[in-house]
């Protein structure tokens, strides 16, 4: 690995991030907020640390990215974001621990929403908007990573995706992230400040509409409320949000297709159809279940279930029901959709519908194969071949998705908490979903959870975030070998 | 499918386990039980049920067995069994409703031992023989099974232990199924005869030495007492079956070369050795977890640990301790040995050893394979390298088994049972281990439960012991299309 050219990159990153700092620090300084020193300072904090980082490595600047160190870059780049995010936090005083800043740091730029702060109603606007710009920026991240990073690097399957991403007929690693990033970010822009515009419309105030725009094209989930989305008590609000949870959840180089006029991307593709059909089958069972336990209306339940399913499957994590007060099959069903996740190259975390939809064809084939022996069926997706080794790398994906969370289950009830809000944080987590059941559900949050405890979800959280290899590999002997 | 042959040969094996029956029937008819009648009804029903048809289906005989009827007869069989093997609960009122005596015979045949009987001391010898032989039949089913049917069939990726089993050189699979069967029977009568002798010696008394010998040798874990072997409360007792669990663990054949003088065989086969691993980890930990809370000893922590871990990872279910008392970390653990199971070849149930030493071999593969993209790697296990369509069939066993039991999860909790009952009973289900947690645990039974959540869990206890593939594939279109 080379190392300077990694540091390289990740000064321009966290350059890149300390200019972000400079929104809230705005905000704060024209409303004379109490926020505006701990804001200023983790500016220039972070700004130095990049500027340093970047020129103390500048000499090395034209060798070409390799493969390891495209995986160290995004690694290394998440946790010095996380670190550097931390610091409003403390030296504001809305954290009084690193560990908590760090977590509620780290489930920002990861996008996952799990939050350590109670009362959110009376921090500083700064502090919330840098909240919510933190799952903004780890969104932005997330769709580079996916459509540019990951295909070159053939990740956990995601080789196949490789033709899927607009073509921009640069060969060399760098250049082609770059426009790439340019065209995407757009589309991504472009749709929260629509957003944005829509919910001040429907009635929320500017600065929590722009704060939940950032959250909900993240598919983040923090909000600028303790009661989170049910805070509005609006079905306009609530379709609103569910709409664009929805769309932040699909590939976005599909709808970089739609916005040049081919909307038949989406249907031709089979990932968004297969999303499509999980989420309407997880409406339907919810509305249904939770009219049947005669809780509420089928207009009711209908807005409530479908609110919930999509900010679940699509990992954001908002909450307009305590859904811990649904039927059990609810719940559990929730917890499935968990792990389902958003479309490759949206900023939903979870498995990725595709890799599901992919098990699905290939459990079937093997079925079909005991029937037929010698039947030669190869496996399609979209009417192409999947090669041998992209089912391989899936598979493998599964197994170290399953093999971390139990062994984070495992290290959780080491420390004594019961295993539903183990296992459901743990899920929750490596998902990028944020809330979960038992001690850390809806209407909780994960400030009572051992520093252990926050460690562990935190470390899930990126493993997840940055589909699992990308940081399991910086721990394994053979990337370090020559 | 020649539903003619197919139901053939499952008239033969209804004749066989008829004549299991004389067993109890003979010893309730000399100790003057009141089971005797209910015993001798089952055995005439049964008998000529087997006889009446094999004898209507008879004229079809000289075909050849294929594929297809293969998968048939054994999902065929094991349902008829239990349906049979049901009668004596029911004429004896043991059990009151057929839910609860399926439910029962099911448990017993699959070698799962979850029960809903209480107060198991009240019951009449004959019938707790009975219960015992269920699944000591179930074991001989099982070892021929996995051992001769399934890799010829080659389901799950179990093509790969064709070479595993004695030589026989017939190539018909009839002839060879017998001849094989034969060779393994001995071994596992002559196991369960020197276990009733060893048991007898610690001072158990004949009859319970016989019964626990039979469901100890079939990773069953029926008992004869409500308190299962902590009702003993012997270190011998604990001992001898900890230590007959552990070898019905162990693939049978590697039994066979052992007693021909050839022990390297033990040694030589990677499996048994991930098995020694997974078993040998699981103790150290429960050890100094339990030791750790304050509640015992070291020698009384190693005991109760060691007693449980081998009695779950080999999915027996016996208890000795309520682990439901033990720390969280404990119980989780307990929990993942279930998805472990025995060896390929050996009574356990579960996933088996070997898929999931394959899973960590692969995933490890895939990881080095981003490191080094042009290494050509074949994945081996005791020096033979595995085909990718035994890796294939691995993943879609994998994902199947995750799949159903979700899907029987998410039934379960639509009968309004919480998430820990519903999820640990549908997993130990499904890996025939029989106690779970929450309101099953192992104080507890599945009396309780609804009856709709007992078929549920009857279908998985089956699903789950003719390893999934070879019930599912009855429920497909193209299993029926020509």
């Amino acid at each position: 690995m080379n190392i300077v050219l990694v540091l390289n990159l990740a000064g321009l990153v966290l350059i890149f991030t300390s200019l972000f700092m400079l929104v809230p620090f705005t905000t704060s300084f024209f409303i004379h907020g109490e926020d505006v020193y701990a804001l200023g300072l983790s500016f220039v904090i972070t700004f130095f640390a990049g500027v340093l980082l970047y020129f103390l490595t500048k000499s090395q600047k034209k060798i070409e990215l390799k493969h390891r160190d495209g995986y160290a870059v995004v690694t290394i780049s998440w946790l010095l974001m996380s670190f550097f995010g931390s610091f409003p936090y403390m030296l504001s005083g809305a954290c009084l621990s690193f560990t908590d800043a760090y977590f509620e740091s780290i489930a920002g730029f990861t996008t996952t929403g799990s939050s350590i702060l109670n009362n959110l109603e009376t921090l500083p606007a700064g502090i919330l908007l840098w909240r919510s710009l933190t799952q903004w920026i780890g969104g932005m991240g997330i769709i580079v990573f996916s459509l540019a990073i990951l295909p070159m690097l053939g990740a956990g399957g995601m080789q196949l995706f490789k033709a899927e991403v607009p073509e921009i007929g640069v060969e060399k690693l760098r250049p082609r992230i770059i426009d790439m990033a340019k065209s995407l970010w757009y589309i991504y822009a472009g749709l929260t400040a629509v957003l944005a515009l829509l919910l001040t419309f429907a009635g929320m105030d500017l600065f929590d509409a722009v704060c939940h725009a950032f959250t909900t094209m993240a598919t983040g989930g923090f909000s600028t409320k303790s009661a989170s989305i049910a805070y509005y008590q609006s079905g306009t609000i609530d379709f609103i949000i569910t709409l664009f949870m929805f769309l932040a959840g699909i590939n976005f180089s599909l709808h970089f297709y739609a916005l040049r006029g081919r909307f038949s991307r989406y249907t031709k593709s089979s990932e968004f159809r297969f999303y499509c059909s999980v989420v309407f089958i997880a409406i339907t069972v919810i509305t249904l279940n939770t009219m049947q336990s005669g809780q509420s209306s089928l207009a009711d339940a209908l807005r409530y279930a479908s609110f919930q399913a999509v900010s679940i499957v699509t990992t954001t994590g908002y909450a307009t029901a305590d859904y811990e007060m649904w039927p059990v099959l609810s719940q559990m069903l929730l917890l499935c959709l968990m792990f389902f996740g958003g479309m490759v190259g949206s900023t939903g975390g979870g498995m990725k519908q595709v890799r599901i939809m992919l098990m699905f064809k290939q459990a079937y084939r093997e079925l079909y194969h005991l029937i037929h022996p010698r039947a030669l069926t190869a496996l399609k997706l979209d009417d192409k071949n999947v090669p041998k080794e992209t089912l391989g790398g899936i598979w493998g994906y599964l197994f170290l998705f399953i093999l971390i969370s139990v062994i984070a289950t495992l290290l959780m009830t080491a420390l004594g908490i019961d295993i539903i809000t183990s296992a459901s944080t743990v899920i929750s987590s490596m998902a990028n979903v944020g809330p979960a059941l038992g001690d850390a559900g809806p209407t909780e949050n994960y400030a009572a959870l051992p520093a252990a405890g926050k460690w562990v979800l935190a470390f899930c959280m990126l493993i997840g975030r940055l589909e699992i290899y990308t940081v399991i590999l910086l721990f394994m002997p053979i990337f370090w070998r020559k």
